[in-house]
Order: C-alpha cells, then sequence, then structure tokens
C-alpha cells in the first residue's frame, strides 16, 4: 500500500480487519518496524481520537512523530495552479508537500470540508495536492470527502461485536446544530460496500448522501422502518449534499433513543465521536452497555497501526 | 498510587522527597520503567515549567509523551449531566475520559481556576470529572484548587535547604495587578501541614485562604512580625477568597524587598513562577544568593518523575 | 562550540559543510550521541521547515524533543531590566531562561525581527537574552538579524552543486508585497563572505543590508548585469534597512524569470522558501531543473544535526 486515503486502498479489507484484531492482543510486537522513520501529523483542523489514536499507533511501531498544527505554526498554503501569490497566502502547496517529504517518511494530513463550496470540496483540494507533489505515502486523517481510518476502526468494532454472519447495519442520521461534513458517513458506507451485511440508510428527505457514493444502497426514510430486527445503529450527523452544506432539519424526532433501539434485533449503537448527548443520541442510549463509541475509539488505534504497517512494509520491500 | 490530585496522596511526604533527592543524582536509573507507556498532557491554560518538567520527568523514565493544548487542539467540553448539548460544546468529558484512557497509560490535566464561580472552582471540574470518567489514573498539573506538583517540588527545595530540625517557614502574599488563583498557596499550606515546622501564614485582611483549607494555622496580618526569625519566606500573590477572585489590595507595600528579608534569619526566598519583578518581589531579593526560585523549578522534574514512577508501580504491580 | 547564534560560531565552515555531506549519507551514525539528551525548540514565531528539520536533525542524534509555541503556550516575556512589572508580561527573561535551562540540554529560539523598531531587532533581544542567563548552549533558528542554521544549508548546497572552484553567486532582491526580515539575506551574505566565490548583491537603491554586514561586497544596482555569467543564483525579499522596514517599491521588473536565467551561466536557482510564486519567482524557474529550493530544505537537517552534534561534543568533552 503506498498511499491511505480511502477504505479501498486496502487490498483485503477482511484480511487487514482480522491483522488488527490479532495485533490488538500484542500491539508492540512490531515496535522494531518503524524505527528510524518519522511520521508527521498535520493538522489543518481539530482532533481529539485522530491526534493520539494516530501518534500512538506510530509509537506502537516504533517511529518518531512530529505533529503540526499547520494553520497556527506554519504558513497559510496555496493550492492554485500558476497564481500570483500577492495576497494572504505564504507558500504554496508545491513547496510545502515536497519539503516536507524531506524531513519525514509518511505525511498524515487532516483537512475537513469547508462545506461552502462543494465543487473544491469534491476535489478534496489539500489531500489529492499533497498527494500530488509530496514524495512519501499520505495518510488521510479526514479528508472532505472521507474518513477512511474511522471507517476501519469501524470494521473492526462490527467485526468484533456481530453475532450473525449477515448483520443488519442501519447509517442513521440524527440532529445536529451545526452543519456537519459528509467524510465519516462516506466513508462508512464505503466500508459496507465491502461487508455481507444488510445494510440501510435512513435520513429525513434532502439528506441524500453523494449517490456516486451510496450507490445501489436502500435508503429508508421512515427510521423506524429501518431500525427493524437491526444488529448494529450506526449513528451521524451531516448537512445536506444537494443542498449543500444546509442545515435542512433539526427534528427531534431523529434523536436516537432507548425506546427506539428496543425496536431494534438488541442492537449495537456505534457513533465516531465526538457527539452531542441528548441531541444526537440520548444519554440512556450512549451510556448503555449496547454502546460501542469507546471502543470504536480504542480500535482507532489499531486501524491506524495497522494502515502504517503496511505502508512501512512497502517502503523496506 | 492510584491518582496524583492532592499532596496528600503521597502515602509518607517524607520518604517521597527523599526518593526524589537520592533521585536527583541520577536521574535515568529508572529508564525502562516506562518503556511502551505513554502519557498524555493536557492543556487547558498556559504553562511553562509544568509543561516541560513534566515531559523531561516522563522521558526520564522511558515514557512516551503527547501533549495537547485541549481548547485549541480538541473540542470544547461539556461537564454537566443529562444536559442537551445544543449550544458550543462539542463533546462530553464523559466521552473525553474515556477516549483518552484508549491511547494513554496516564493522564496529566492542568484547568486553571476560573475565579468567576466559587462553587464550580471548589468542585474542580476538570479534573474530577477527569478522576470520575476515565480508567486511567489522573495527575493534577494545577487545578482550581490545587497545584500539589508544585507543593512536592517545594517540599524537596525546604528539605535541601533547611538548616534546623524545625524551620521557621513564612506564607507571605504579595500585590499583584491581576486576579491570581488560590492553587499553588493552598498546596504549599497542605504541604505544610505535613512538615515539622514553624509555618506561618501572613497577608492583608480579606486575604484568608479557605479555613478549611489553612484550619488552625496562625494567621498574622502584620508582615514585618511574620517575617522575623523566619528561615524560609515563601512568597505568592492570590485573589480574595471571601469576596471570591477580587483584588482588594495592590499595596506596595507587601512587595518582598532585601530591607525585609534583612529582618529574616537570612531567609531563603521562595516563589513558584512566574513572578512579576519589582511588583511581587524586588529584583534584589530575586537575584542574590538567598533565592531558591530556580531550584524549585529545577526540583519540579524530580517531583514529577517521583509522582510518575509510583504510578508506574501501582500499574505494574 | 557552544552556542550557535552566527555562522561563524563554526571555526571552520568548509570542515562542517563536509562533515555535513557525509552525514548526509548516512544520517543515524550519531544516534547514540544524543540519548538522554533533550533539545528544547520555543517558536516565538512561525515555522515550517525549522521547526521540522531541527526536530528531526535532533531525533537523528537520539536527542529528545520538547517543541513549544512560547507565545500561545507560555508566559508574555519581559527583556528589560529593572522594569517593574505591572503590566501585561507575566515572567522575565531570567527566570524564562534559566527555568528551561534546568530541563533541557540545548535551546534552540526562533523570534523574528520587528521591523518596527531597528535598535531593538539589531540587539536580538529575545536570542541574546537567552544567551544572557541561559546556562546551556542556544542555538538560533532566525533572529531579528540572521538565520545561520539556513546559512549552513545553504553552504553544504552550493558546495555539492558547484560546478568550477570559484563559482559566482549573486544575492538577488526580488519583490513582494509585505515587509520580510533581514535575518536570510544577512547570514547568506555572512556565510558568503567566508567562500571563495565571486560574490555579488543586486536589489534596487535604497534596498542596501546593513553595511556593518555586507563591508565592502560589491553592490550591483542592475540586476541584468548582475546575472551575467552567474553560477548561482540566490533569491530573497528583504524589507528596507534604512528607512527601517518599509517595503520601498514592488516593482515587478526585478521578478526572476527563465529570461533572465537564460543571461546567466545556466545558473541554478536558489531560495531558502516560503516563496511567493509569480511574485518573487515565475513559476517556470522555480520548477525547473536548475532550481535548488528543495535541496536547500532537505541540507536544513544536516545543517542542524552538524551544529547539534558539534554542541553535544563540546557538552560530553
Amino acid at each position: 500500500m503506498q498511499h491511505y486515503t480511502h477504505i479501498n486502498d486496502l487490498e483485503n479489507l477482511q484480511e487487514a480487519v482480522q491483522e488488527a484484531i490479532t495485533l490488538k492482543q500484542e500491539p508492540l510486537q512490531f515496535e522494531q518496524l518503524g524505527k528510524g522513520k518519522t511520521i508527521c501529523l498535520l493538522f489543518f483542523n481539530n482532533s481529539l481520537r485522530t491526534r493520539l489514536s494516530t501518534q500512538k499507533a506510530a509509537q506502537n511501531l516504533g517511529m518518531h512523530t512530529i505533529v503540526m498544527n499547520f494553520g497556527s505554526e506554519g504558513w497559510q498554503l496555496e493550492y492554485g495552479d500558476g497564481v500570483i501569490m500577492n495576497q494572504n497566502k505564504s507558500e504554496h502547496v508545491k513547496e510545502a508537500a515536497k519539503v516536507i517529504s524531506q524531513y519525514c517518511d509518511i505525511v498524515a494530513i487532516r483537512a475537513f470540508a469547508s462545506l461552502t463550496n462543494k465543487e473544491k470540496d469534491k476535489q478534496e483540494e489539500v489531500l489529492n495536492n499533497f498527494i500530488k507533489y509530496a514524495t512519501i505515502p499520505v495518510v488521510n486523517m479526514e479528508s472532505s470527502v472521507g474518513h477512511p481510518l474511522q471507517a476501519l476502526a469501524d470494521a473492526i468494532t462490527l467485526e468484533e461485536h456481530k453475532t450473525s454472519h449477515k448483520p443488519k447495519v442501519v447509517l442513521s442520521w440524527a440532529p445536529h446544530s451545526k452543519a456537519l461534513p459528509h467524510a465519516v458517513a462516506n466513508s462508512f458506507v464505503q466500508m459496507m460496500q465491502l461487508q455481507d451485511a444488510n445494510f440501510v440508510i435512513t435520513h429525513p428527505e434532502g439528506y441524500e448522501l453523494d449517490p456516486k457514493i451510496t450507490k445501489n444502497i436502500p435508503i429508508e426514510y421512515n427510521q423506524q422502518k429501518a431500525f427493524e430486527n437491526a444488529d448494529f445503529i450506526y449513528t451521524k450527523n451531516w448537512s445536506s449534499f444537494n443542498d449543500y452544506g444546509k442545515v435542512l432539519s433539526q427534528d427531534k424526532n431523529w434523536m436516537i433513543t432507548s425506546k427506539k433501539m428496543k425496536e431494534t434485533n438488541n442492537a449495537k449503537f456505534m457513533h465516531c465521536l465526538p457527539v452531542r448527548r441528548n441531541v444526537v443520541v440520548a444519554d440512556e442510549v450512549l451510556d448503555s452497555k449496547n454502546s460501542l463509541t469507546i471502543e470504536q475509539a480504542n480500535n482507532r488505534t489499531f486501524a491506524a497501526q495497522i494502515v502504517l504497517k503496511k505502508i512501512l512494509n512497502k517502503l523496506f520491500s
């Protein structure tokens, strides 16, 4: 594996999930692999889980870690080709990406969607320009379109907790007061397309995700119906994709409650965190035994570690 | 020792001080102890000494360190129970504390007093919520009520420099233009209550510290009288506790000068730093041979190292 | 070598350059040298190359690295002697420098020129106060007057790419919309004064650098004439030194273009980065084979590593 920007960069998801589950038993077993290698984590946006778990994963592999909050610590980047840079951008991504490649062996990047410019967001400007100009492997720590480290952690968590061969998994939109990106939902969908599962998406009308991503996955606008016989409820808010970045509904009836969870097949509750309690999901659900949210967060370490291990293996091959 | 939030978390202060003094001779003697372990330092407030010395202590023990400025790099935390999180807080401390516990073996937290809400400050909301929800040991790097790493460093410094079995130690308030927290003074008082010393507190009327902390320690409102025969002058500004967070006096007559120091028993001068020169203390005192301030700062490393060592020993036992 | 604040702190530039070129072949060959030692990088200003390359260099030598953004993470520093600190400065550099010296073995500092106060900038207040009060070696990561790590990296790059014994090297001013410091140009000039080269400076009238630094180096106000037979074009914008910190010209005719490069002896193009494309230099030049900018950035690691190695050797001697 060269870059990890999409769940499909894994040659075989099921194998990667099994590797991660094995690794989790003994996380330091490859601590010699990354010795003398450096990963640079570039944050263009805030982060808790991604920040800590990716550092932890790299350290488990014996790597040096350098963390940089690019916005406040570096220079504002220009991404356009041929631009006369006489405004407020001090450095072009061409130089930044090439320069960082001199100091590090892997670069990981977090740069959220603007939610104001659909075309720019679809182009994943920051991530793809780093891929274009960096001469080292690039890892996506959440781009404007996807969050494949989260999706791999979710796949690990699903595998650990599924009780039937082909579980019913529901991705349910839930209300939120702010406009949120589509990255987590997109990557979850793309990961589920590689799973043997009965997968349904439920959300209010107008909240359809990019149809190029959801393809033929069934959408059920009736949340109650979607929840019937569900084994996993994966919840996430996102803003409208069609009416790009808009909050069309804050309908409290879409919040996940224990009453709704009772209508499932004793489903496990999943969310990538951070989550707004009693807006997205009721305390009673998040604090129940069926909540897998903390375990999802825990699996972020092993997801990142498998990804970094595959990249290091390729670098050394 | 499980958590270190208060000087009393040390089973035996005198033994810990002796251990630290021994460790100081050979700081790397336990560099294998923390191998493969990670400490996460969470800063909700600025820091110089605490930031550097705690990292240094952890590195001396062979630990990985992850530093996070929570306010600017993470998400705004909600602490209330049952709150409908539809305002500006993105994550609940319940999740944050549990999630950080997945990635780290110890978490250290700095969260100052607000000085606007006495009841909230007394509850040490940030620290105690992390203790409540984290599943790993928690270290107090200064909370709204105490700064026990500073107090331990002060105990080490006192032990190194005392010349009599039962020295006279004076905690003297000094003027300052800003409202400052009580944490350092509180923890110094609590540490002194475990010492065989003649301990006096001096401050203008209205600056009484929390009587639940000072208990029966004598308060002398006449600074000159308090200084008589003193072996150590420990200086610190704090805002009013009764008239919570207010600056009642900026009386320059309370500044520590060499004239005042001459009225002591050739006392050593102590301050936790940072200190405002010629407001809290005159240059002549701070720059004199009798000033122990830099040595106090130096001992922060060994205080932190003893604390982390005891926590690691417990984790492995 | 005790401190590294100026290119002249190297006893012998040519030897240092050769050492760096050798080290570059096997960067980890001294990874035991810094074991158990800590470098603290203090940033009072933004940084990309310096931030990453200095960390990388220290890690290559086996050192621990502690990075601190002093402005946002620490306390505002006072530098004046005898000041009554009742304004917005919380800590004096006297304490800060001494305290940091307790925790670290080397301190590296980046503090740019204000460009508003010529006398203060000439005094290199931050750097020189750290040298005065710290008790550990100090490394200049760009001060108000110089950037000697950049200059050493430039010397390495020149050595690697020169094809004649005595190349013609031109330092050319180029336009920029913002007022920029003189540090890079100053240190490049000082480094060139130690080289066997035909060295010329070209800039519009009014952009003379400090004559105490440029001394008898020829200044050619006609850029076209300066470029004739040049082997290296080193480009940099700086603001006026005489009319201190002012932007006197943004004349686009001074931008480096391929047409101008054709008038040289197939010269290599150099710039310290970050660079504003199509303002300072045209895309066509920066993206040409003759551009050495990325290699200059790469050599920052080995420049820093040689400097840190020399300091460590001295510490252990």
